[in-house]
């Protein structure tokens, strides 16, 4: 071994003959696969996340588009599972992942088709922008899918979907797709051909038993992970925002998110966390001229318009918001939204992933200089 | 000191001499307020509970007479605070306890009158077997009551009651006053004489805020002790029931409790756990001509009738059921319930502290002899 | 039924007759065993904790002796189980309870003397303030008691008692049969007479197991109500103890509980929460001369000398502390102590309890006039 | 909107008019940056984990005499921060990460060498196979660094290290670098150029306030996500592992993860839980012969060699192990561990994420062929 003290002070390090030993080492360094961090610290380690997604924002209009050409053009069935169209971050090419964690898509289902059941360790979840129709079949338990609603698919649940109307549906898909690929948690099995329980009612079972507020089936009771309830529909979403405001204006404190910003979150009613593990889902109203505060999260998120327009600012950047858009918002970037006359928006984000393991911040940046 | 093997092998025990030194030991012991478990361990130990609190029934017929009676007799006002009559054990004599850890009581209000605000560490709920126009106001917000909805009051909460209407209401009161007495838990503050806000809104704040089944506002994300949720109403409570029946009808399992007895059990949405930390509340539906398993708790609990008609049998003696009528389960009494027509029961018990501390034990003993 | 507007506004309370039907009613409630809460409400309810215990100080000397003497008088055997002496609350007569919650006794050994094995829900633990040669039995794992160490038994273990030395041995025993007796969750069973394992080692299995700083065994992972380590040894105490000071000596922040007094708290392994799920433990150490903040919880407790002398002053009577002397502090009891010399404490109290249904309360009143 | 009905059932999806069309849709897909879920389902849902990084082995002999060149030509100082190189799994070129979420390096500093302060959301810990002499200096507290010991740098803690030594020191360096950058989480920050505590203590502060089994200091009680016990001693763990083989052999059962395989996981003692929140620590030992279940984990991990050889099986392939070889261990790979004369492991693994996550799957392959 060599002691420090030893090596000659007169060492010169720009010498090419230590350059030809350092060559030396970096060469047999790569031979056996290793690489020293002192070459790419910095890229490894940023000062604060400096994601390769960027912010981004599609056109409802183009996506539906597309979605209901392929309608035309691909059936649905074993093997490709599903209509589904995932929306690439650009600063992502190659991988079809809105950031690096969330998985964003626009299903598309003709009148009258199935799509096969399967299930897979990737949670899910679809909000309806607009239509209905379809029902969706979780673990043999048919939910009809409708305006507003948002629907689970927690992780290894079998589901397919059959349309029985005669109109097309289409509606925005969300899954942990991308977290689960990167750290290499995917399993998936396929389940029948047709959705096991054709049936369409009104309410799901789940809803039955879990949709009272407040009231947990004592055959039932204990905490579980994801949530039972499958469905959250806009009546309630609507009217629980819709008392928010109302509360605010009323003098009730503590309601709002900032003024004119409600916001509800979609939530485990066996546990009151989030609805999913690995996902937050949440509505938010903003009122007419409503502007939010400037703020960062290292949570990326995903958002969609459903009613109303407005801007959204990232990073500095002014986009108008209509019906459908959608935009991704990768991790630490500054962000803010601004309602015309009214804003609805469901939003997902990876959130509670960082939560669970201390890692998420989040920053108000209003009081710096924009 | 004095070692054992220095006292003589040949002492006699049962010697006069001995029982003298003995008689001088115990009232030293006493002197000092000495005990000795070997004179007192059966008693302080046993083999399992054996509560000085009996089963008891109360029929509602006598307990609203008397209620009315103080009705026109005794007037409601501070210091009093409440016209609340207790149910006392005949196990429990001088302390109007339905059990060692549960205060149930009939609360009575005339027309137009109020009972005035104040708060205590002691948690409270009012369920409600008939009639309305009462408002209970819990810090500030106005909850009507109404039959078969539970209300609660957590411990610390400010309230009082108004009767807007013309006609007398009465209710069963639900408190953890004897446990709060026993462990000397008890704070309590007076508030304002009159309600501080005498609007007689349908929904109460609480419930426009935390009604949505699981929505919970972004504004007020995170674990409570105690539910926000101040009011559950029958419409949920019974749509819930029925749903449990319907689907185990339709072979989906898991739903009920056993055969024929659904349950559900109010509980707080930020945790999903009981919606008082002291106390647990449920409804129970029994079809008609369904008997429970034979079972014992180490809780103690309180049933109310609230529609329907039975027999409840406990520790082997049976008796009839009707309407409104009060019993008191004891720990570790054998109990069970039988439906005549169809039976609807509202219950609270001690569950949610043995739980906490583990010690929480239940027994089914369907299998013994009967 | 009546209205109260139909009631004569000309009625009078005070009048012979009113008081007439007022007697009637109320022997009428008592027929029923109903109790108006307008009578008894302050009693029920008072502003603040309000304990029929007080605060007691028994000598250590004293205690020392009778169970000597019991020692050469009453034989340990089956049926009185342990040779363990109450202490009672003056203000709780009639029962062995230090407070409503709390037994402590002094339990005596002679010498090669066994205690037979039994279990039982309530949870205890061993004080050892001097002597050794007593092994504890805990489901078949013999744990030696030493000076200065705690020794736990948590619910529903099987434990008897050894002792292999030549002399008695005497130490505090603390339960929770007060409060287990008051709410009937007692359960209780015979074990074998004589301990299971008469081996002597220096650690017990559970210490060999779980004895590592921060080590979980990965064959038993995961949380447990109570703590899986039966022994906490002096050695360890005293070194967390004097660290904490010399720490805050040194200038590191946030060792001591205040200036001069250190502590630390006997924890479950498995979750960092209390040892026991209805005590909490701690051994505290004042150093010559502090004086803690006076304070008010509504736990109570009850507290040993170790070491050193000082005083205690509660609700502002002072009392000398000596060697073994034990204290029974009831629920807000105003309470400080001070140290004379240096003062080692162990305390044991309910606070878990209280904590775990959100009743628990502290105040400091350092600012009132005492 | 087509409507299924109406497309021509004589469509023939293999015209070459079809195809076209659908180029055409891939195309305008592309544009936006959709990608269709139909043609890249199978890579992106596998029926298992299907990981990129394979099983590899990296002999400690080659690690340390690339450690030890590196010592003599590059310095350790601000900007390149540490002498430590990282070891990339060849299954994922490019990235020096041993599996997608764990990062391992070996580090290795000079005699009387310092490495500058910095702090970084990323967690990390270090593992010392041989030597002594270095002083990781957290948050300012100085932690020596000896044989067998595991070194905690919870996220967002400052550290540097000091050689205080006449010889070199090298070391595993183990951190969630690449679960961190693939989740866009790092933030990071320079602190002073020197440790900011040159002094050398035996024991840390952390170890001094926490290290006491099952005593927690009253002044920091309360859960915290990351351990505050800094350094995990050979001595204990050690002991402990002797322990659980120990005990065994008399009898006592549930002490060891199956027969001849004892292991302790490194936890955090406020909670119990993991020590870090998103790697798993723990240290296995194995008897002279013994050959492990052989396993599947959906966790991936790391393994290092203490001391003793064998051979490591991973999905049917043996490589034999010897002194500080390092192995990582893919999602899902099949693996099992055979000792020769005995054999101690020390190993890290995501597996904590995967269990907040509800994600974790295990699967003992025993019974398969192999």
């Amino acid at each position: 071994m060599t002691a420090l003290e030893n090596r000659p002070t007169t060492v010169d390090f720009d010498s090419p003959e230590h350059q030809a030993r350092l060559a030396d080492l970096y060469r047999d360094f790569e031979a056996v696969g290793m690489t020293p961090l002192w070459r790419t610290r910095e890229g490894l380690m940023p000062p604060h996340p400096q994601p390769k997604a960027v912010p981004h924002l599609w056109r409802w209009d183009d996506l539906y588009a597309l979605a209901a050409r392929s309608g035309d053009l691909v059936p649905v069935g074993r093997g490709g599972e599903r209509r589904a169209i995932g929306l690439g971050n650009p600063g992502l090419p190659g991988d079809p992942y809105a950031t690096p964690t969330l998985w964003a898509a626009i299903q598309y289902l003709n009148p009258r088709e199935d799509a096969p059941e399967h299930r897979h360790s990737q949670s899910a979840f679809r909000f309806v922008l607009e239509g209905e129709g379809v029902w969706t079949v979780v673990d043999g338990d048919p939910v009809a899918m409708r305006r507003g609603d948002l629907l689970l698919t927690p992780g290894w649940h079998f589901h397919g979907h059959q349309n029985v109307s005669d109109t097309p549906m289409a509606w925005l898909d969300g899954l942990d797709v991308p977290l689960v690929a990167a750290v290499d948690q995917g399993f998936f099995e396929f389940g029948p051909d047709e959705v096991r329980d054709k049936r369409t009612p009104d309410r799901s079972n789940s809803e039955r038993l879990w949709g009272g507020p407040g009231l947990t089936p004592v055959a039932a009771v204990g905490a579980r992970p994801q949530s039972p309830l499958m469905a959250y529909r806009w009546v309630h979403t609507d009217a629980a925002l819709t008392a928010q405001l109302e509360l605010a204006a009323e003098g009730v404190e503590g309601t709002l998110v900032e003024p004119g910003h409600a916001a509800i979150r979609f939530s485990n009613p066996t546990t009151g966390g989030d609805a999913l593990t690995t996902m937050r889902t949440e509505m938010h109203r903003l009122t007419a001229g409503t502007r939010t505060r400037r703020s960062r999260t290292s949570a990326s998120s995903v958002w969609q318009v459903f009613t109303g327009g407005g801007t959204v600012t990232m990073d500095g950047e002014v986009r108008t918001l209509g019906h459908g858009d959608v935009v991704a918002v990768p991790a630490w970037t500054e962000f803010s939204l601004q309602a015309e006359d009214g804003l609805d928006l469901f939003t997902f984000s990876d959130a509670p992933v960082f939560e669970k393991l201390s890692l998420l911040r989040t920053q108000v940046t209003e009081g710096d200089d924009a």
